[in-house]
């Protein structure tokens, strides 16, 4: 049997991280940059990150957040002041130590040595210490509590090993900072932000997420409990893509934020923290695309529908043109998820099967194809990202318009569902330790063909972290979370750790994880 | 004569300087970060520059360009790669020269000396060279030209003196990128987004600005030409608040753009580069505001309108709160410059006076307070920003609520003429030396008020550098600009430089300036 031919080469059976980079080439979502483990967002990646951003800030705002900014460089001692923070932090920042260059010895600039800082700053790789310092300033009574802020910035973490989207010395991100009266309000808001990143990554990316608390070794460091959301990638790993920190009294101690309260008692305020960065885009592609390039959930793509008129074929090229234009601009008429619809015109000068299989490997979620007998008919010649590139049909224009909507509706739910049964399939609730191992061990020793393993496990667990580190040591298997009540059915029986023996409460999640 | 009390203390008269730090504090804009010359910006001042955002965004998508993104940090060699622009930045950039902390001998963290970074890096003080790196990637043909790129982000440039919004080491921006295939459509972009800026200033600023280019002092280092916007603050100092740069070719020699032109010769691509900043939240304080604080222009205001129930005096308290809720969710459904009004909803428990000063010293353009009396004459009691405090009045419901749009376009309108109406009046047109020099030395000798000055004074200048540099030393007064055609009325007509004598083709606009 002849392999088919694929718009991206490897596959992904054949080299899925090979084939992640490649599917971002094709897309021209990004490119590595000059600087280590940087990335350039190019404009398709970026207005992904847009539209992401828009959405989200939607929904902090409608939960009563409000947007501020704060400097980029936290002076060391700042960075200091909660020791399990820094300790998580230090390994890994970028130090601005001097202020000027200048020309040095061999001609060549240098930092200037008179021009070197008293105390260095560091280049913020989370901002609860600088920010929590502001809150310090802003509180003083009950009355002035919660204080409900969120920031969109870039982040530097001196990372060892990168991967474009998903793991970068630069990100970009929003975190949210909230200040509360009550550990009982802290703990309400955290969950709260948690259940927002949920339901947008399956909402939005179309990407179904196990809701869950991380065991005391993957916590942000310095936090009391973070919550994250935790979504299946098509190679069965793990992708942690977004985490509410509650953190209890702990940085508030550290960065002195009291109040008076209603008692007329000073105590110390609870704070939490939460963020979802430019790693889900990662998440996006690697959820939904194919071997012939990215695929975009419509909600969250840079255009919906790309116009490609075909002209040299017509008789009357500018009467098509013109056709192509007007149902451009009908088009544009349409709301879909409270804004007009997003329309790529493409008419470069291009052979035809090149410009549809750009826009393939672009992921748009619908292509129109408009040449003569298409316009001769008043229909548009259509194909879905979601089917196959050779499925195309003619359709009248006028049902066109009347039925976009609900064609991307389908297309965005069937993503959803897709890697919905994805989940499932390579799900495995487990009993047995040597069938946990089994189930991990990839089966082919190529080392071209990177191990393929079995997915997500589901075992009981009493806690131990000791069982846990062994894991991680035997497999590079990680619990990715200890999901919520209602989260994974059946989780949240009693039962007995198949590696400790030991009583367990309920089911946790190990998969190996980005 | 008894002093009148006003909200901010001092006032413009008394201590111009100071009244701008304490309209920022008055209207929780900002404030001071521990990080040397940062600054916090709170949600009130951030919520202005995300509305300069959203207006400016749209502004740039309507010409056709696309945001991206690119690395904070930038290689020392590529720094260097064009002369005068490395020249023009070194002296003032954070570097960064170590990637990891380490516990050092006296138990502080210091820069792990094993982590020095081989090449140091320069947190970003403009990107030109870094886009142009990546743009010598996406260019091969002229078919790939133009590119027009955006970019939202953070700059640091290490400054002396700094002051909120205007001048501080880290500051918010946009900055465009443009490489084109000659040079009249680089001469043409550069033009187009200069006018982009103005109109954004007028219409939105409500900050009338005159247009022109700068003289090679005061360019862009690397630029071959600087256009700018320049504006009259109520201290009748000019506010540059947005350049236009054409870069010729320097810059893509230096980076090497080149390609393939129409007739098959390779040639390097012609580029260009503006920004505006959140400099522009402080052109918009200074130009607007009073002793009595902020005064903001309705169509960037974080709120157009602020409704106050006043219910202790109230007999059915209740009943007026719902009256209140009722109308804000009414004013909500009125549409103002392409979007929802924007109702700040103030229940508080807070005395009355207390609660409307604060509305006053924020800014914004419409109050209302709606108390017992009101809701039973089915009204409301209105008051204006750009009025005396005092000037209040009754306005059935429904009158307002149909009027609305005309009152805030009334107030946006009357902003933008009293600006301008300012500036006329401490415009002068000068031809003799003597006058000049009195026109720019302030005649109060009290140290507690610092100078006013006449204004902006328009001469006849040959074009001698010598000429500027001896009147920035005798004075500190430059030229910010050379107007365009048709900005100042009388501008272009031939005269003579009355401090060289030589003949000119035109007058220059010359001010003391932040």
């Amino acid at each position: 049997m002849s392999k088919q031919k694929t718009a991206i080469s490897p596959t992904r059976e054949e080299n899925y991280p090979e084939w992640y980079q490649q599917v971002i080439k094709a897309a021209d979502l990004a490119e590595p940059s000059p600087v280590r483990g940087c990335m350039v967002i190019k404009p398709w990646g970026y207005t992904i990150w847009e539209n992401m951003q828009r959405v989200l800030d939607g929904m902090f705002k409608e939960t009563g957040h409000r947007n501020a900014y704060f400097p980029l460089l936290i002076p060391l001692s700042y960075l200091q002041k909660e020791a399990e923070h820094v300790e998580g932090f230090a390994k890994e920042c970028a130090v601005v130590t001097h202020h000027r260059l200048e020309v040095g010895p061999d001609g060549g600039l240098i930092p200037a040595p008179s021009a070197k800082l008293e105390e260095p700053l560091v280049v913020r790789p989370t901002s609860e210490t600088i920010i929590n310092e502001s809150f310090s300033k802003w509180v003083q009574s009950y009355r002035d509590l919660p204080i409900l802020i969120n920031q969109w910035c870039n982040i530097v973490r001196w990372e060892m090993r990168t991967r474009m989207f998903l793991r970068t010395t630069e990100f970009l991100w929003q975190e949210g900072h909230t200040a509360h009266a009550t550990e009982d309000e802290a703990i309400e808001e955290t969950a709260k932000m948690h259940e927002v990143y949920a339901r947008f990554a399956e909402d939005y990316v179309a990407m179904p997420v196990i809701k869950g608390r991380k065991t005391p070794g993957e916590r942000f460091p310095g936090a009391v409990e973070t919550y994250s959301i935790e979504a299946m990638m098509q190679d069965r790993k793990a992708l942690q893509s977004g985490t509410s920190h509650f953190l209890g009294q702990k940085f508030a101690k550290a960065s002195d934020i009291k109040f008076l309260d209603e008692n007329g008692r000073i105590v110390h305020a609870w704070t939490t923290s939460w963020g979802l960065s430019t790693r889900m885009v990662g998440g996006l592609i690697m959820t939904h695309s194919d071997d012939d390039g990215l695929v975009l959930p419509p909600r969250l793509a840079p255009a919906q529908v790309v116009i490609m008129p075909i002209t040299f074929k017509a008789d009357d090229p500018d009467a098509v043109m013109q056709y192509c234009r007007k149902l451009r601009d009908e088009l544009k008429q349409v709301i879909y998820d409270g804004r007009p619809l997003e329309i790529e015109f493409d008419d470069r000068d291009l052979r035809g099967g090149e410009k549809v299989w750009s826009w393939i490997k672009k992921g748009v979620p619908i292509r129109l194809e408009v040449g003569q007998r298409d316009m001769d008919g008043d229909s548009v010649f259509m194909a879905r990202r979601d089917l196959s590139p050779k499925e195309k049909k003619g359709v009248p224009r006028s049902e066109f318009v009347a039925t976009v909507i609900q064609i991307l509706d389908e297309i965005q739910n069937g993503l959803f569902e897709k890697a919905k049964a994805h989940r499932a399939a390579h799900t495995r609730v487990i009993d047995d330790k040597d069938e946990f191992y089994d189930f991990f061990t990839a089966k082919s020793k190529d080392p071209q063909r990177p191990e393929i393993h079995g997915g997500f496990a589901l075992t009981h667990w009493s806690g131990d972290g000791e069982v846990e580190k062994q894991i991680n040591d035997d497999l590079s298997v990680t619990i990715r979370c200890i999901p919520m009540e209602g989260q994974v059915e059946g989780c949240h029986e009693p039962g007995t750790c198949p590696f400790s023996g030991k009583p367990s409460t309920q089911r946790v999640v190990w998969a190996k994880a980005y």
